[in-house]
């Protein structure tokens, strides 16, 4: 895929240290595919609420979803959104304050995300959430009844309207305080797997199966 | 201080699951004082916009800031916004793929942010957050200047109405479910830090600081 320069509106164009921005495809999937968990931006009565929820990506379209009764989910339909996705990836320490700073990779889009009414794709979709996080394990589960199908909202957002913002690196210090004897550099910051826990009531014979015990979807 | 199990407004009241509400301020503190990454959702042109940053608490507010020439910040100021703190703590895994879930703490801040617009409370202000995750820091460094601080805009917002929403512990399946050989429990997440590394330009001599090797506020 040819690499975007460019914002795809003037709305979406990162305005400062645009070194930063990031507008390709590519770049913008792999910060979405990264990190599942989003915060959703929208209306209600007229004031700006964020609510954190899980996003999944295939292909074009940004999925996210929660009960049919969730009042942010509802709010969040059919209307304007941005939907942020962020990963902190280590913080950034100069030899004054002022150039302190973090890296990070983020992505924010904008529009309006659609109910997937499909009953069908809706099922499909949730699996696809699920699996994409543990890979084999729905095959192994007690599949989806038509009940919590109809209790449960999917959204689908298009990534038309997307821009990201990453940096890494070192602190950048004024000149004349690289001859002051300051420690700087980064302290990287990464998510980690404790070791899981069975809730107790497993059945006699069932291992923790490797989607689990490989879980790397941080 | 007395537990509070009442919203202090009906916007911020939990509607859904509301077991998990959180309103007291002890329990809001003790998530934002956690995780100093947040979430700023605020309007731009009529349009919600969610923008990660960092914020910290003091007593009954708690700041954010940035460059003076951000138009997120500028779009933030003296309007209504949300800030949203999220701690990811594990992924539930239970029987079925409706009964999936997350633990997590979140906080929910409504209100106005001002502007601080004296020069001395500023400069307390950002030292105070540098030191509050590297204690010991700020006298290190080189103090920050009139153009810097200038340069910075920090903003004051009031934890006056404010909700938390707490989940943990392990999957909630369906009574039958409980039969099926499935592997159900927690996987916990934590963030981690590193091996940190100075930017190459340190003088001999100045060692890696306490502040940096014993780093735990994630």
């Amino acid at each position: 895929m040819a690499r975007e320069t460019k914002a795809p509106t003037e709305r979406t164009r990162v305005k400062r240290v645009n070194q930063r921005a990031v507008y390709d495809r590519e770049g913008i999937d792999a910060i979405l595919d990264a990190q599942p968990l989003c915060h959703i931006g929208y209306l209600r009565d007229g004031h700006p609420f964020v609510t954190p929820t899980f996003q999944w990506r295939e292909g074009d379209r940004v999925y996210f979803h929660g009960s049919a009764a969730s009042q942010a989910l509802r709010a969040a339909t059919g209307t304007d959104i941005c939907l942020t996705v962020s990963c902190l990836d280590g913080y950034v320490l100069a030899r004054s304050g002022f150039h302190h700073s973090v890296n990070y990779r983020s992505v924010m889009i904008l529009g309006k995300a659609e109910i997937v009414t499909d009953t069908d794709e809706k099922n499909t979709l949730v699996n696809n959430f699920v699996e994409g996080l543990f890979p084999g394990r729905v095959a192994t589960l007690r599949p989806n009844n038509a009940q919590e199908l109809k209790a449960t909202t999917v959204l689908s957002l298009p990534i038309s309207e997307a821009s990201a913002k990453v940096r890494n690196g070192g602190p950048v210090d004024d000149d004349e305080d690289y001859e002051l004897p300051i420690w700087a550099g980064v302290i990287p910051l990464r998510t980690v797997m404790d070791e899981p826990y069975d809730d107790g009531r497993v059945l006699d014979g069932v291992e923790v199966p490797d989607h689990v015990r490989n879980f790397n979807k941080f």
